[in-house]
């Protein structure tokens, strides 16, 4: 009895939670510009009724006396229990608080941005910093405060293994990026601008979508937002959005990577429909997914010779006098820029790796808010030899600071490490690596789906990546794969 | 302090029936189809939320203390009270069996629609009744049970005003209808299945719909679904549909329908924002808004002299030949039919005189619901001169009765009374008198935003029409409206 009153207020929790996302959504994608101050009550209302049925004593109640009757049961048990504790451990007077300082950040932030301000922003992110340490402390940690910011992202993820695998990185890469800097360009990349005329570059990328990579509309759909996002309201209701411009690759390898959160959300077992362990188990573990179909397929060799033809079909004007090899390199140009969410592979953790530098540095105190745009500006200087002209292009480019998010910025580059960490797993089934160096996808997404889609948050991040790869996250193959494919594009031996 | 609680609360109410309205009409615009099954539970966990809050004992606890301290709080407090008692008359237990009847009834009035097998809908038929006639006495009510259903569609009307006013407008039509089939065609109706593009249907109505009416983009959108609805989140936030068809009055007049319903949700005061007195006040005055765009405006001579050259702009191959006179004629064909949605201004009323009268039999048990089919087409043929060929196209062709709606049909006719009662109000000033004969309708609009649209459900629908029209609902102007324009189109004198 007391397992499905568990089970039944699981649910309705879970359906708050899809009402609110589906609304989130609807924000950024139909909703008329009016509507915005009535729907972010109605945003409110939904979160914190979910927030109060999940925090409520008679959850806790029910979670005590709980007695799963399988696995599946178990696991619901487990992961409701873990974000029961989250829940009840910050006070709400405290969530409150951070609300209320998220938001005036938030605004603050937009504004600072636009006039390239940080002052005006800084004395926000000082309480924010406030903020971020006492819910450290609140939470409770063993090594550093940021592992328990860090928990809400990454489950279990430690900072002492972030800055290892990071330092690991640098160390590995920075020579690579020299070389390849040296090497000049390894194409014409004008064809990345052709004219694509929009609705053709949204086809093509749908079509694709669901051709290599298994996203159909049965159960989603694509449209437009301002930044690109995924969100799902179950595993058969799955929203993609996309952002259409002159740069033509923003719409496709858009599209493919919020295709790999997609797939992800579809492949979670139904079993665990309407629990909290019907999701990703982490943001790392998501843009493992995001960018194995971005990256690691939706910029491979074998995808363009491929989908190059389809190309060709849909958009005669921009294949004009190209070929598959051409675009593959155009579309893996390396090129540092200013910009985390314009960067390429080999430059994208850099973006990463500095962030999370300075977002420990503030926590510990050994860096000062005030000091954080000269800290930004030498770090850049040092990995990418670029200098911000502003800071609206250097400090105040994310949202993620003003929204409080504080311990986020790691999970990208895990994600990278993850995806072919994961990737070179799968290939050890030879018929695995042939059928994927042919771009046929069929045989690796059963095995993402078998390895990491079903599990939902049944596993954790690091339990997830030992039973799928064998060991423990490291940067060794994402290493690995970065000096193969771009020694050979920049023919660098 | 109380009063802050009781508004907070009835916020929440009202966000999480907005949330709700959203999924459903997400549901019939975009959603997935294999999406369905969960939007369903989804649906149905805010809906019970919704309704939990609001019988709730400390709901009843915080209305009982409350101390309102304006009008606008007084109204809030006695709407809620009604909606209260409403809630908490009906035991749980029965609000389940009644769910739980009608989806049965609609899977089976879907399936014997198909089959146009009234037997097998008849069992589910009498379970609805026997519930409607419980729900009357659970409700309680002074002269007759069908008054305790009417009032869930229109507060305080009862079943003996509506048999007065209907048969009134029966005799008193019958006669007009008679005449005017008798004179034969006004005009070629084949300009009404011209060629016209479906896209540019959609912008020719939006457009009008725009212009005329005032529905705009900042706070309003139209979609496209099966059948043709609004909704609103909130009175910035609104959402109507239309359908595309080859007739393609369909669109347009569909378009301005829904314009008009949207319209009166838009004034309702912003006062009364995430009250439960921030909606229209009942289905007959919201449709008394929706058919007075949709056929005393829209389907009148001014209207298409001033619109007519739009749309020879936007729909040459439709308007060849054609004057804005012809349009009109053929626009305001009268022909009687088997199908309600399809029928003209002079025989709706008499598809849901049939349906009222029907209902009545029934909840009496003057009427059986074996003999449900012979008495329809029975009346048919009185009124109509007609017999369905099969009961598809007689009393199966409604979803009504299947969803238990019973006592909502006599709401579209009182709908169509009150439109002519208030136009004929509000034209008593020349200036609105003189504008709307221009097609101008910003005053009629004015006074309609005044008289009607700002008070939301403050005032009762008997208490906003004798304010608005110095009387209670009769059918005596629509009875002059119908004689005065079909007269002249027939040219019957």
């Amino acid at each position: 009895m007391t397992m499905t009153d568990l089970m039944r207020r699981l649910g309705q929790i879970n359906d708050l939670e899809a009402a609110a996302s589906l609304l989130s959504w609807e924000q950024e994608t139909f909703m008329p510009p009016e509507a915005a101050a009535g729907r972010g009550l109605q945003l409110t209302t939904l979160s914190g009724l979910a927030h109060e049925l999940l925090a409520d004593d008679q959850t806790g109640q029910l979670l005590a006396a709980a007695q799963p009757e399988d696995d599946t049961q178990a696991a619901v048990v487990r992961v409701a229990r873990r974000d029961y504790d989250k829940a009840t451990k910050l006070p709400t007077a405290f969530v409150e608080e951070r609300t209320r300082v998220q938001n005036e950040a938030h605004h603050a932030w937009l504004e600072a941005r636009a006039n390239s301000d940080f002052a005006a922003f800084a004395p926000y992110l000082d309480r924010l910093m406030t903020l971020a340490r006492r819910q450290a402390d609140l939470s409770g940690y063993d090594e550093h405060p940021y592992d328990a910011l860090l928990d809400d992202y990454e489950p279990g993820m430690r900072a002492s293994h972030v800055k290892a695998v990071f330092a690991d990185l640098r160390d590995r890469t920075l020579p690579l990026l020299t070389r390849i800097r040296a090497a000049g360009d390894a194409a014409d990349y004008s064809v990345l601008t052709r004219p694509f005329p929009h609705g053709a570059q949204k086809a093509f990328a749908w079509q694709v979508a669901g051709e290599a990579f298994g996203l159909r509309d049965q159960f989603a759909r694509q449209d437009e937002s301002a930044h690109p996002f995924q969100s799902s309201f179950s595993r058969s209701d799955i929203r993609i959005t996309t952002r259409v411009e002159d740069y033509w690759p923003a719409c496709c390898f858009g599209t493919w990577h919020e295709t790999g959160h997609a797939m992800y959300e579809r492949g979670v077992a139904e079993r665990w429909a309407r629990t909290p362990v019907s999701s990703g188990t982490s943001l790392g573990v998501h843009e493992s997914q995001s960018r194995m179909f971005e990256n690691l397929l939706g910029r491979s060799r074998p995808f363009w010779e491929r989908y190059f033809p389809q190309l060709q079909a849909v958009a005669p004007e921009v294949t004009e006098g190209l070929d598959a090899e051409t675009l593959y390199r155009a579309v893996n140009r390396v090129n540092p820029s200013l910009i985390r969410v314009e960067a390429d592979e080999v430059t994208y953790n850099f973006h990463v790796m500095l962030r999370f530098e300075l977002e420990l540095a503030l926590l510990e105190g050994s860096l000062t808010v005030a000091e954080l745009p000269d800290a930004w500006n030498a770090k850049m200087q040092e990995y990418l030899g670029l200098t911000p002209p502003d800071d609206a292009r250097g400090v105040l480019q994310d949202i993620h600071w003003s929204a409080g998010l504080i311990g986020y910025f790691p999970t990208y580059t895990l994600g990278n490490l993850l995806s072919v960490q994961l990737l070179e797993a799968a290939r050890r089934s030879p018929e695995i690596a042939a059928a994927t160096d042919r771009a046929d996808y069929g045989p690796l997404r059963d095995w993402l789906a078998d390895q990491v889609h079903q599990h939902g948050r049944s596993l954790t991040p690091d339990e997830l990546t030992v039973q799928a790869t064998g060991q423990p996250l490291t940067a060794d193959p994402y290493v690995a794969y970065l000096h193969r494919k771009y020694e050979d594009i920049y023919s660098l031996k």
